[in-house]
Formats: C-alpha cells, sequence, structure tokens
C-alpha cells in the first residue's frame, strides 16, 4: 500500500449551494478534489449540520491521523461561508483593492480539530452605487495571477452575473445584474412561460440582443412582446421562439449598460462554462467583442492559490 | 311591489380575473351593478362553467321572463371573453384604429337564451413593435368620449400597465410594460423578498425614480442595489426601505422609456385608481408631469356606451 501523500494545504470554494474542496501541494499541484451539495444555504436550513463538521467529512481521508502542534494543514476558503450566515463573517473588502489586500482580510474562525487552520477570505463591496459579492472576488483575483497587464472588464455570468474593472492590478469598480434570476421567473412564473420552450433560434437571439441596445429604456416592454409577436403573427408567418428572444434581450440589456462603460482600450474577457457563458460570448460577439469563455473552477483555484501565499506569509 | 324597470342594455366587463356588469337604461344612466370573481381564468379552469352560464346567473334578475322576437335586450362585453380562450374570438383590430372601428369589429356569439343578444368586442394590436390589448382599447374609447380634444399618451397601470398613444381621434400606437408582474414576482420570490417589506418612504421612491431615467440601460442592475444597499450600509445608517426602491426602479424605468417617446405638446392622462396610480401620479410628478388619476370603471363604462350606441346603429 502505497504511502499516502499528505497535502500541503487545501483550498475550499464554498458557495451558496455547492462545496468544493481541493488538497494541493506546494507547487501548486492538485493532489485530490471533491464536491458537495452542502452549500451555505443547506447548512443554515438544517441544524444538524456545521460547517466545520460539514468540511471535515469531506477532507477527512486527506488529514494525518494528528499532526504535531503548530503544523496544523491551513485551509483557505472563498464564498459564503464568510458571509453573516456563514460559519464567520469575513468584513466586505471595500473598491479599490489589490489581490493581496483581500487576502490579508481573512478571517481565522474558531476550530475544534487540531489537524486544520482555517482562513476564511473577505468579500467584495462597493459603496456609493452599491454592490456586494462573495466568491468572484477571488476568481478575480485568480484571473488577475493568470492575466496580469489585463485592463477592462471581466464578467462571471451566474444567476446574478457580476462585471468587474481591473486596472493596474486593482480590482476597481463592479456592478451586479439580476439577469439570471429574472429570466428564471420570467421564464417560469410569469405570463411569458407559455412562450418559453426548448425551441432555439441564434438569430432571434441575437436580434434581441441588438434590439436591447437600440433601445435601452425598453426592458419592461421588449418582455412583453416575447408574448404579442406570437399573438400578432399572420397565419403561417414564422414565430421567433420566446426563449431565444427572452434570452436576448435580458442578456443583452445587461450587456449594452456594460458596453456603455467601456473606455478605450478596454478589454472583456468572459469567466464560465457551458451554454450561459456561450450565450454571452455569443451575445459579446454581436457587439464585435470577442470574450472565449474561461473555465471558471481552474480560476477559482488560482485565487485561492494566490490567497493561500499571502496568508501563509 | 315596485314595476321593475327593464335595462334597455347590459354593458359588461369580462376581464382575466374579474367579471363586472351594469344595467343601463337610454340615457346611458346606471339601473344597477354586479361583479363576480368569474373571470376567464376561472371559466377557462372550470368545464361546468360556460360563458353564457356565468353571464345569465349574474343578469337574470334584471331580464323580463321572455321576450317578444326581435325584442332581445342588447348586452356589450369587452375584455378577455374576445380572447382565443374566451368565450368566442373577437379579433384584434389593428393601430392606428378609432372608435367606431373597434365597435364594428364586435363578434356575436350564438346565444341560447333568447332574451339576450350578445356583442364582443375586439381587442387591439399593433404589429412591427410587436403588442395587444384587450379591454383596455374600451377603456381609451371611453377616454376619448369624455375628452375629445385629448393628444398625448393615456397610462393604464397594471399588472401588465399599457400607454396609448391618442391623436386626431385615433389610436395610433400603443406599448404595455410588464411591470406589475416583473415587481410581484421580485417582491415575493427573488432574493429581493428578503428586502421589501411594509416600510415606506416618498422619498426613497423619488430618488428611485429620478436613478431609473438617468440610467436607463441599468434596470438589471438598480435591482440588485435594492439589496447591495442595505449589505454595504455604515452601522446606524439610514437604509432606504426596499419596497419604495424596487417600486421606484420599476416605475421609473417603464415611465423613463415613455418619456422618451414624448412629443411637443403631448398630454399625459393616468386611469386608475388606489396605490397603484397614485404611485403613477407621484412618478410622473417627480418628473414635472401633473397627471390625476381617473376611475378605470366609468371610463370604461363610457367605452361600452360609445360601442353600445355603434353596435345598435
Amino acid at each position: 500500500m502505497e504511502q499516502k501523500t499528505l497535502p500541503s494545504w487545501i483550498a475550499v470554494d464554498w458557495g451558496t449551494s455547492n462545496l468544493r474542496v481541493w488538497a494541493m501541494d506546494d507547487s501548486a499541484n492538485i493532489l485530490a478534489t471533491q464536491s458537495s451539495p452542502l452549500g451555505m444555504n443547506a447548512i443554515a436550513g438544517d441544524e444538524k449540520l456545521s460547517f466545520e463538521g460539514v468540511l471535515i467529512d469531506l477532507i477527512d481521508r486527506w488529514l494525518p491521523t494528528d499532526v504535531p502542534d503548530g503544523q496544523a494543514i491551513p485551509v483557505v476558503i472563498c464564498g459564503m461561508a464568510g458571509a453573516k450566515q456563514g460559519w464567520r463573517e469575513a468584513p466586505y473588502c471595500e473598491v479599490p483593492t489589490a489581490p493581496a489586500d483581500l487576502a490579508m482580510g481573512a478571517v481565522r474562525p474558531d476550530v475544534a480539530d487540531p489537524r486544520i487552520s482555517v482562513s476564511i477570505l473577505p468579500g467584495l463591496c462597493q459603496r456609493g452605487d452599491a454592490d456586494v459579492m462573495r466568491g468572484e472576488e477571488t476568481q478575480l483575483v485568480g484571473f488577475m495571477a493568470l492575466h496580469p497587464d489585463f485592463s477592462g472588464w471581466v464578467c462571471l455570468p451566474g444567476t446574478h452575473s457580476k462585471w468587474a474593472r481591473l486596472s493596474d492590478g486593482q480590482i476597481t469598480a463592479f456592478r451586479t445584474y439580476m439577469s439570471g434570476e429574472v429570466f428564471a421567473l420570467l421564464s417560469q412564473n410569469s405570463i411569458l412561460r407559455h412562450s418559453v420552450d426548448e425551441t432555439w433560434d441564434d438569430g432571434a437571439f441575437a436580434d434581441a440582443v441588438l434590439a436591447a441596445k437600440a433601445q435601452p429604456s425598453g426592458f419592461l416592454h421588449s418582455l412583453f412582446t416575447v408574448r404579442a409577436g406570437a399573438l400578432v403573427a399572420k397565419d403561417g408567418a414564422v414565430v421567433p421562439p420566446g426563449a431565444s428572444v427572452l434570452s436576448g434581450a435580458v442578456i443583452g440589456a445587461e450587456i449594452a449598460d456594460v458596453l456603455g462603460l467601456l473606455k478605450a482600450g478596454d478589454e472583456i474577457a468572459l469567466i464560465g462554462a457551458g451554454k450561459l457563458a456561450s450565450l454571452y460570448q455569443a451575445a459579446l460577439l454581436v457587439h464585435h467583442h470577442k470574450a472565449v469563455p474561461m473555465d471558471g473552477a481552474a480560476i477559482t483555484l488560482a485565487g485561492l492559490t494566490r490567497a493561500h501565499r499571502v496568508v501563509i506569509g
């Protein structure tokens, strides 16, 4: 039986509805990885669960039986574990901020298990144009580690899409859009649910993206045309699929707003995977911006690795 | 016992979730009125109900025991009874259209009861910028009967708010906004439900209305600030109530779009009652437009009265 390699540290991405852990060696190699559906909401909703208990269950087999004093394995966590309802609140850092500031803002919850030493990274906030993020800031840090000279906006699509401006090694501003949640509510719970099915048409999506930029104030009206378009179509006319039109209207409205914030020379990067990232890629291309989606998990891990180096000192 | 006065005709407003009937004399006086929750949806969802049966139940005591041939009492109906899923489909009239065109488009469903003769008024549609309405067109006709020289936009707030442009005795264009439904979904089913309660602040509402016009493309971002505003507030700071901010953002976005369509000399009128109409009034006043809400039921009845005159010939 092979001697098991102990991780030199453990990276953790603790989201609202997911938990992912990586056992890491000193050279940023992944020794093992695990994931679980026990995100913050699941733990907050079950009094038999604790953050430490859930974490230990997931990483126990990576840990030694015991460790000498002062040799506890570092665990670096980003995401909702640092929220007010999380494991221990890690107060927001405020923009503009640099990766090192974020790492220095980590909090250390009390831990019963002597084998681990836990650091929870803070989220990011913006006053004035009020906004918050928890977790995505670590992806931004990872992105900056991989692309140190990038200047412009990074898009992280999702239920609450985030766009962050990076410049001179700092996160200078960001904006959250409720696009994913609004699309889900409209397509599942509004009158538009009757107009949305599996049918898809790339051209109808692109048209809706363009229309969103041409009429930036018309969002609440454009939604109703998803339904009205089918009702007024003449017999035999092809009706653009509602899902394509609605998706284009929502993603298009978000992108139109960001395009208004671009400064000369700003680049656009896209972090994400799957169908949603492809839609953002397509919508950006409608406006002649090429952005190839980058894998979010790898970028999160790069951000946690960067934070680990600062936390360890 | 008093001899009962027979109505010379009966006016009916048949909505999605409500039904209202008026017994009318020849001089446009109301002899009696009734209402019922048996709107189109309730009838479509219960195979034991029929449109004719529900109507007769509601107006039976206004009708004579029997009527001579050719003397059936006219019943004029607007609203969802004319939808595809209604009593009998009354195909949409297309803008631009005049009140007489709408009345001439009425359809006459077969009726088993010989005491009534039923006309169902059509809805209104717009191609190009696709849109539809059913019921509100009759309010517009009533408004035009009461204000024949009005030129500008009429607002009918609701789940799906309608704005219609009236000019030279015609309805020339209209736009539906999903504002009411979007507000309901966001305040009840989205993450913003945690930020919305009974607390209200007129100033916060007005600020959000102004912000919606200042940043017309920022709607999906402004929604998230309802939540983020509370999260980033410093200890002891007064947080604007979420309901006021969300309501101002949604109604403000709708009004900002319409204000962009105003032509020189255009007036604005507001048909509705209760809290929602007051909010539209307040939002319009933020932008220096005075519009006093007018009672919708009276205006519907004026529209049905106008249609009855045309239908009767």
